[in-house]
């Protein structure tokens, strides 16, 4: 059987490895655990080295990325919650590459960003190869596998319109706003419409949801970011956040995350992560 | 006397080059100019060899580019002339690397993006180090040079809101939608608020500006992106357009672009870009 999923972690001697996490594993912490440690790299391929190791400390899953392309309001709960008609297109902004984090990493918040900053948990996709002009029916052969993201959001610079021009990227493109994992599932076989996840704050739960609720599928986003645009090689794409986030919990203002909160985001079949927020003085 | 432009080319061996343009020559057309070959690169700093060469092809001055930062509405007549309000921060959105250009290259333009296709002329800012919460005392000393770009867009695809929920990047964000050039001048001595543009079309001239016009200055563009997010060496920041873009030409429609037009923008001391719009079927 192929390799089905992979970790990017450091063993105890600071050697950085890609392993394949066992199921058994997958929900839990993963550092402490032992994978077996993988040959090879994300896009020219893996191979088993049947060797076992030992996660200490787990990484980011990818090293780095071009480019990070966000969909928003692409659920059908949040968008009524939100109180927003869904455009007749995707919502696209993006993040900066330096915004991808580690899945178990503390989110630096500058003292500017902390009044009002929220989570927003979402299904994240990987492009295995450059992709233009993508169509639907061949989209899903150009991902390498999915993740679990938290696009981290200052909502004092995105919302209202006179403070941002209506413009999200500058609100989310703070560094380590878009932390990714732990594993990522590789794609053959997983139907990603098909998935369940929730997203904890302190232990109680915000977001639940199912991928079936998605209004624009995985295969519709890919085809139209790829449109007359060159998708390369390594693009993170975050398919947008359910009904739940902390902007919308009354009373107005309880929901936003303060100095050393906690969030979860765990995606069944790709374990949890779980990010401390490190107000900056 | 110090290196005081650049510009990449090709020979007429098809080898790939640095050169320093002669003042007498930045503003006609550089391919088949004489330029004086340069050792070194954009950030390492350049070593005039003494040696000329001819510029058989312009090419773009950056090789390539962590990622395009834009700002919107950065021109009191053109937020009068769109009737916007100025929000209370610059609005920023993003194009990926791809969407970066050669001077004189043609911009292919998917059947897609053809409807109402249209042209900004913007004052361009590259990014030479590492910058992150800069001050603005100290913003110029990241800057490496500026340079003219066209922040070409797909209107269809960036208004109304009921297509695109508002948010700008898709429409920009098409493979060649930023062709900048054709020199970069360096930065030291530059004062980038006293740069007088143009742009046309088919030589009809539609924008014309001083940068003193602009809202957010390059000094306070580059503190604001450098706000607890690494603005890497390479970044190339457009610093928003003037008023005369065609989606205001009256009537309704007769300013987008058209298959074959040619958009010349040109600031005094860079050159001009000139690029043709090459509708694809």
């Amino acid at each position: 059987m192929g390799v089905t999923n992979f970790v990017r972690f450091e063993d105890d001697q600071r050697n950085v490895l890609y392993g394949e996490a066992h199921a058994s594993a997958v929900g839990g912490n993963l550092e402490g655990a032992l994978v077996t440690v993988l040959s090879g790299d994300p896009f020219s391929g893996f191979t088993s080295t049947g060797e076992k190791s030992m996660i200490k400390k787990l990484l980011c899953p990818l090293e780095t990325t071009p480019i990070i392309m966000c969909i928003g309001l692409n659920y059908a709960r949040h968008a009524r919650e939100a109180n927003l008609a869904v455009p007749s297109n995707p919502v696209v902004f993006t993040k900066p590459a330096d915004a991808m984090a580690g899945p178990y990493d503390d989110i630096p918040i500058h003292p500017d960003a902390q009044s009002q900053l929220d989570y927003e948990g979402e299904m994240c996709v990987i492009i295995s190869q450059d992709a233009k002009n993508v169509s639907e029916a061949d989209a899903l052969s150009y991902v390498l596998g999915y993740t679990v993201g938290n696009d981290v959001s200052a909502r004092n610079y995105q919302l209202p319109a006179s403070v941002s021009g209506n413009q999200f990227s500058y609100a989310k493109s703070f560094d380590s706003f878009a932390p990714i994992g732990p594993t990522v599932l590789l794609a053959p076989g997983v139907d990603p419409q098909a998935l369940k996840y929730t997203t904890k704050v302190n232990g109680e739960i915000r977001q639940e949801t199912g991928t079936d609720d998605m209004i624009w599928s995985m295969k519709q986003i890919i085809a139209h970011l790829s449109r007359g645009t060159t998708l390369r090689r390594g693009t993170l794409i975050m398919t947008g956040t359910p009904s739940g986030v902390g902007l919308f919990v009354e009373p107005k203002g309880a929901g936003f995350l303060k100095d050393g909160d906690v969030v979860e985001i765990e995606l069944e079949g790709i374990g949890a992560i779980r990010n401390r927020m490190a107000f900056e003085k």
